[in-house]
């Protein structure tokens, strides 16, 4: 550590990574380079909206660390650890509370927004108003000087942007204003065409075996136009050839011109896809099914990224206590 | 400790004790005979309106340690510890967060009416409307089976209870629903007849020396149509007699036959009042000033009394964990 840009941001354990998420954890391996990265399994925010259903949390924050090592990123590198490790989060949490407007988090465009989408699941809680002021403290409390986001989080970032200056501005300035990276977004769609998504039920988990693969692949909806393999194919309009265009760039341009003339058909066009998707994430599988056999590995790299995270936490609280002269 | 009941409460450090809430204190002391008390320091309470002014807090403290010492408490027999010492009442804060239904906040009682009040003072912030919960959080992390509370603060209380039974209810049960203890209220008003109070400026602190109490008291309003020494007095108009009541029952039938029939006038009454007040206070005087030389005593009551409060509250937050499934 030293004189690089820290970086932070974290992910909600709800269940197994798909290929729409690798773009994102790309960015991030990415980001370990040139900066001191935190990682962090964001299981309290999973409760701002999921607090009745926590029976599969722990499950699902082995399965994303899991995901995450096998995806590269590096716990020699990068602080991997999980939010409810760090009771100091917790602390300016609290502490932030005090000094936050509540027109800041009531405009904020998720919290309407979500209120709608979610209507059933009682989440018209204190704490899900107060989810974007739980982001600030993760932020906060780790002096983040930058966070990749997706475009639909930036509004977050401001009210973080916006507590941080407050409190510089009230007592002393502990916070540096953290920048948004925006990430390169996923090239991939869902297997229906729509934003790849677990709400859609149409994603590939990166942790997928080739039966399933196959089996995902094989249920894509291809040119409605081509009924018959003697049709001509417009790959323009064919998520397979999305798909193929990622995942298989060296075929790309042989298979375009082929379903043009329709002298490949959707069931062989399907196939080279799966097996080059397989070949694509069978590193992935390898060193997946070289961790599951350490889960004591595992419990360690969690347990020492939580302590290195603590650490840093505990620094920046002193700093925030001794700025407001508690 | 053991199967006696779990008492708690707590008291913003606002400034040196007075008067009016020596007579909570008392109720505090008699509580310490036969339950397990728990009673702290307030002070991320007292963020929630004076988060802008934080410079005497720390002094504050202190002098509050110093008033409860001298005025009874025992570190010996009841916890007394600092509120922001322990983390898990901040981790507590943000998992009860997420069950806590925004209005049970809002319809509290004290919210809109110190909004109004604190006007100008920009307290609408989001730990103030949380306000109610944090205090949840104090009692809950000690599993308290009872609470001793103004009737203003009942309110507070029963949306303590409403979270409690929330808690117990999604996920397992956990938590005691606290009950309220109604206190003896104070038998002696404010020096100009109110309620005595600091927003008043009608109050005589405990640790008042001979010199302030002969000052505050001379001043005191007396029977406004006693114009000369000669009139006659009504003593159940004159808040003198108040105290005399309290503080000099002993003489108190005397001074009131001699009042009516002119026999003592309002200064002597107001010496004799000033004398017995002097002795009344001489031992908590004598007890703060024994405590003032030993700064170190003080630091290791506190520091202690915070781990002892740590503990029980990890005890309590494992066990919230696992009912949660975190």
């Amino acid at each position: 550590m030293g004189n690089k840009k820290v970086v932070l941001s974290g992910m909600r354990p709800s269940g197994p990574l798909h290929l729409g998420n690798y773009s994102v954890l790309k960015d991030w391996i990415r980001l370990q380079e040139e900066h001191d990265c935190y990682y962090f399994i964001a299981d309290w925010h999973a409760l701002t909206t999921g607090y009745r259903e926590t029976g599969e949390l722990s499950g699902n924050i082995q399965e994303m660390l899991l995901d995450w090592l096998s995806a590269g990123l590096d716990p020699e590198r990068s602080v991997l650890f999980r939010q409810s490790a760090v009771l100091e989060q917790a602390e300016l949490y609290l502490l932030l509370a005090m000094i936050t407007p509540i027109a800041w988090l009531e405009r904020c465009p998720t919290f309407k927004e979500q209120l709608r989408e979610l209507k059933g699941k009682e989440i018209n809680t204190y704490g899900f108003l107060g989810y974007p002021l739980l982001q600030a403290a993760d932020i906060l409390a780790y002096r983040a000087d930058a966070v990749p986001v997706g475009e639909d989080q930036a509004p977050h970032l401001e009210i973080t942007r916006e507590i941080a200056r407050r409190f510089n501005h009230l007592y002393r300035k502990v916070f540096p204003e953290p920048e948004s990276l925006f990430g390169s977004a996923s090239l991939v769609p869902g297997t229906d065409g729509r934003k790849m998504s677990k709400s859609y039920d149409n994603y590939i988990v990166l942790s997928a075996s080739p039966e399933e693969i196959k089996k995902k692949i094989r249920s894509m909806i291809t040119d409605p136009r081509r009924a018959r393999r003697s049709d001509p194919g417009r790959p323009d309009v064919c998520t397979v050839y999305e798909f193929q265009k990622v995942f298989n760039p060296g075929e790309r341009q042989e298979i375009e011109e082929s379903c043009r003339q329709a002298g490949i058909g959707c069931v062989q066009c399907k196939e080279r896809l799966a097996s080059r998707l397989c070949r694509y994430l069978e590193p992935f599988a390898e060193k997946r099914r070289e961790l599951q056999g350490k889960p004591h590995r595992l419990q360690e790299i969690l347990e020492a990224g939580n302590q290195k995270a603590a650490r840093v936490a505990r620094q920046t609280l002193e700093m925030v206590r001794e700025a407001m002269q508690l």
